[in-house]
């Protein structure tokens, strides 16, 4: 693997399709599409009703088990899974997030797939690419703005000031931005106030705008966002300040989906990009309405292993979306199973452990608990899983076999793939397994009905997917539920914020852990993208840099070319 | 005038040309056109090259008199002199800046011309455009995490905590981020200092952007930001923390002009914003590189009055541009000059005093002495000055005469113009007279040379521009002054941040006020863009939100169209 070209490498030399050829592939005419640069355009939402009688495409998730710190390839799964449906006669449309820039620049680099499975232009993919991160962060801003004014101009809606839940959020990986006061100075510098700043993939905005089904439906969603509480604990929202107005403004242009292609010029919606941890971290309502009839197969991906993302696609994604998945993807590797096995540590940033090169799939087996857990976690939503084996140079076919031997003891099907040094034909048994999947009746059901209370919703998610012996509340906890369901809040799904690296709430606990119990130390509502979300343990929420963060080496060459982007 | 359209409904009724066929008329192949959208497409640098054998443009400065807050019209005029240009058979290209999207939703409104003289798209043009803004932003805010995250991982530099002058930006008018504590919480959340937050205009990358020639000088330009000093004072640039090569590569693709059209379809280039106080207040030299070789007359704007945007344009942007101007636009309105006299006050945002209207060329000849005063500033740099008069509905013929009798005592040429009514063909007579002016040969001067001490340089603009009798500086100031020169940086043209609403330093001073001083208090570096600015008086780097902003009012209608923006 040391001549193994670099993923800049492989981009750069892809041989790009015209747009408007991808989109005429879909079904999208020329008339639908808006150019954004030479390489990505962006997709009028009228697409959606033109498409409505096309025939719908079987929706396939892709999640993962639970990742080691470094991830365990799900996006390039997704993207060679998508090149690889026409390797088998069939077509495919991709829909991903939107990286973001502060971790771009920071230690984790980009997220544009890897190898020969990339999505391209992978350069405007990490970049700004057609600029709506930048919206929502101006979108969510101006709403700051105009609540500190509120307070500023005499605050005729009598505002608590010190139970005020909206924040400042910027695109960078900050962390002396985590904890600030503002408004220092003279009398005419504003109300001085503590408050802070999230990286943008954490904003209500960008969830809204994932959520949203359509341009009206954002105005609402922006209108109901709660930013404080008056100081007899009424809840007041954007639409109140008069800043909801504004924001859809500011966000109307974003909301169009943006169309880019893989290096085998598949079809990829990028669009969006929710926090997984505080928000429910799928890519867009919208583009999943666009491609659900844009080919034989919709793709997508969702945040973090099945535990995080697959069941916030399940219960929160899907029920904003109406739509119904017809398979699901667990994305393993031999090097996270092992890390199962609770015998390695892996620190992203530095070399892995040489004993995880070593042959031995005992310890793949020994980490198994965390791959039948996330198996069962699909099958709870009624949705056949299928377990990709994504090869990496290190491993041993003994190893595949074990994780093979696993997903067969449990009835999954399982397919070895190297997508990431073969593109799509790498893939081609994983998407024969999926075909086969997505053909089986779909018995797709949500966890939890909507008229369960927020307790509930919130037992059954621990019990039945993180394997919890119950839910130990604070009591600040157990007040803000209290007033959330005074408020009318209760009827909305829930969004459990705990790490992503274990199935529990305590990161070190890894394979299936049972025997312990969730706590939540604080509840926090996000009205307008439409769920609840349960805080269990630190939830950071602004990353900062590391001792030699990417952006130290990240440069223009002597051509004004990028150098060192991953 | 109770009838005439909305600037929004005239730009909507606006019939635009492809812009590849704008691009054309310019001698501008479809090659180094890229668009983002369908009105909006940015030019390849390469255009300078390619452009090179083409017979050089006049090239023309709109300025004004010292404006009333509302403004007196520069960007109206600009856009109906381009528009003109057509109708007295010549061709034309304008420059102008990109509009701040802070004051578009605060007092201001945008900035896209006016009547039936605009830029169109307007509401691309007031929003996002092609996010160059947001570049700057980005790269802004990365460099403020790359400098704390130098602090945070033990400082190698020894920069002096309380010597940092880099601070962050954000485009929102928003008051309460003037002054902020940022590095709360905990040890992991980096160390605890105050700063604050500038409007992204007044960012130095947004100079550096406007300055710029080339990647490679921008990119420079970037590593020479002083951001902070050790403790034993040495500089510490964007280079030294290793920030220089993320902001480049963020800012990139910005550097590209925007290709825009007035509603009679002449070319517009709109890129870069710099603020008109702290920073020079003119578009981009990267664009007027282009704009140059583009037709018979490349007409820009710079911010502000003669003495301020004017006397930057000459003395820093064509420093840094090597260009050379063949006349300039003095825009005059009756309002202003009555406002000169001294016997009105004007607010922005509050109804014109009524006995404003009253016909009364005595008092237009009252305030004359500014006219005169900045027709003399544009002749202080060799240059043959235009008085545009800008008429208003509530003018009368005699208050115009007032005006033309003053310019022509001084042996200026002016003409009467109604573009904003009448578009292109209402500013024909300007367009003739700015021809015949442009066909003088030109003296073009600076007003002092590269090698004369700061002091000089600073007493030269203060006497001879603004007419003071002399400057005097704070302790803090003239320290500042002496480790600048000793520091190497001596030899940079300066910026004086001073109120853009008197020649002196006092806005409640009108007409051309002699028999003072100016005062300068402290004096700031911007090494990367390349200035020194004295400040003199209180300069606001972060705008506020008024009571009633257009935040609250401007929003999406039930079809999804923007409503109240302007």
């Amino acid at each position: 693997m040391a001549t193994f070209p670099s993923d800049l490498a492989i981009a750069k030399g892809a041989t790009l399709q015209p747009l408007a050829d991808v989109a005429a592939r879909m079904g999208i005419g020329a008339h639908l599409i808006t150019p954004y640069g030479r390489e990505v355009a962006k997709i009028e939402l009228a697409a959606i009703d033109e498409l409505a009688d096309r025939p719908r495409a079987k929706y396939v998730l892709v999640s993962a088990i639970t990742p080691t710190p470094l991830g365990e390839g799900k996006t390039t799964t997704t993207v060679g899974l998508g090149q690889a449906m026409r390797h088998i006669g069939r077509s495919a449309t991709v829909a991903i997030r939107q990286p973001s820039m502060g971790p771009t620049f920071g230690i984790k680099g980009g997220a544009a797939g890897g190898g020969y499975s990339q999505v391209v232009p992978m350069e405007t993919l990490n970049l700004h690419l057609t600029g709506d991160f930048h919206a929502v962060t101006e979108a969510h801003n101006m709403l700051s703005a105009v609540l500190d004014n509120h307070l500023f101009q005499g605050n005729a809606l009598d505002i608590d000031q010190h139970a005020i839940t909206w924040r400042r959020v910027l695109d960078v990986n900050d962390r002396v931005l985590r904890n600030v006061i503002v408004g220092l100075g003279t009398k005419t510098d504003g109300v001085p106030r503590q408050t802070g700043f999230d990286i943008t993939a954490a904003s209500e905005v960008m969830a809204i705008f994932a959520l949203a089904r359509s341009v009206p439906e954002m105005r609402e969603r922006l209108g109901r966002i709660v930013v404080a509480y008056s100081r007899d604990g009424k809840p007041i929202t954007a639409e109140d300040i008069g800043g909801a107005g504004a924001m859809a403004v500011i966000m109307r242009d974003a909301l169009r989906p943006n169309l880019l292609q893989t290096l085998e010029n598949t079809p990829v919606l990028v669009h969006a990009g929710p926090f997984g941890n505080i928000a429910h971290g799928n890519s867009s309502v919208v583009a999943d309405l666009i491609g659900i009839r844009s080919g034989d197969f919709l793709i997508t991906e969702a945040g973090f292993g099945a535990d995080m993302g697959a069941e916030r696609f399940f219960n929160i994604k899907c029920r904003a979306s109406g739509l119904r998945p017809d398979a699901a993807v667990v994305v393993t590797t031999v090097r996270a199973l092992k890390a199962h096995s609770g015998r390695h540590r892996i620190i992203a940033g530095k070399p892995l452990p040489e004993a995880l090169f070593a042959e031995n799939p005992d310890e793949v087996h020994a980490g198994g608990a965390n791959l039948r857990k996330q198996i069962e976690n699909i099958r709870l939503h009624g949705v056949s899983p299928v377990v990709a084996i994504n090869a990496f140079p290190g491993d041993h076919p003994s190893e595949h076999a074990a994780i093979a031997e696993i997903a067969d003891a449990v009835g999954a099907r399982s397919a070895v793939c190297t997508h990431f040094a073969d593109g799509g034909r790498g893939a081609i048994e994983l998407a024969r397994a999926v075909a086969e999947a997505a053909e089986e009746p779909s018995h797709f059901r949500f966890l939890y009905p909507d008229e369960a209370p927020l307790r509930e919703k919130i037992d059954t998610i621990a019990r039945k997917v993180y394997g919890a012996d119950g839910v130990d509340y604070d009591l600040v906890a157990a007040r803000q539920l209290d007033s959330y369901e005074r408020n009318g809040f209760g009827n909305l799904p829930v969004c459990v914020a705990k790490t992503h690296l274990s199935i529990s709430s305590d990161a070190s606990l890894k394979g299936a852990p049972t025997g312990w119990r969730l706590p939540v130390r604080e509840v926090r509502a996000s009205v307008g993208a439409g769920f609840i979300y349960p805080i269990c343990g630190d939830m950071r929420t602004m990353p900062g840099l590391g001792a030699d963060p990417a952006a130290h080496r990240i440069d223009l060459d002597a051509n004004g070319e990028i150098v060192n982007l991953s």
